[in-house]
């Protein structure tokens, strides 16, 4: 069974994005970085809602109006949609583990109903 | 921000579930285990699709069809909707913390296009 925390890439001169499990309603992946960021211009701008949960190291999230939320280990997030977000900071000299989940957009009328806790 | 990890459940007597994210699409649960096996009679018959990942101690899967399945941290597992399973061992010494992801059933028909490791 293929492991989340072993083994790591071993050429980390590139991020890596390994899926999980993709059906017609989830893709789930293991992102691993090691002092990268991304995407390498502009903006992720996605179709699909994501959840993002650092498991180890850390990294930094940015959105467009210039908020940043730094992800410890068993830190999560929600990003709807279309938030405009990019990775401008993960840690230099251990491995960031992301396990990110994409499902199809709640859709802005719905966000009401989403139950998440806020970053603090 | 509500972290994976801390604060774990101060009273551990029942098994404890907690949504981290709620979507018409989605539903993103921590499940705390200590020594708990559930549910109490018989199996886990599921309408949706489950992804489940072992971050902290350990937990047995048992399947219908007599097939156990161990879960140490980094370990994870597709449960197709309908699969009948039940947790039929978690550590008794330490937490068990699960992720588990609830997504619409993929249907019989398309498990032949489901990416995913398979158990070993």
């Amino acid at each position: 069974m293929f492991n989340l925390f072993h083994p790591l890439p071993a050429d980390m001169t590139e991020e890596r994005f390994e899926n999980l499990l993709a059906t017609p309603h989830v893709r789930i992946e293991r992102i691993v970085s090691q002092g990268h960021t991304s995407p390498a211009q502009g903006w992720y701008d996605q179709d699909e809602d994501e959840w993002v949960l650092v498991l180890t190291g850390s990294g930094t999230l940015e959105f467009e109006d210039g908020r940043r939320q730094m992800l410890a280990p068993g830190d999560h997030l929600y990003i709807p949609a279309h938030q405009k977000h990019r990775v401008c900071y993960t840690a230099p000299d251990e491995p960031t583990i992301w396990l990110a989940v994409f499902v199809p957009a709640a859709g802005r009328e719905r966000h009401a109903d989403i139950k998440s806790p806020e970053p603090g």
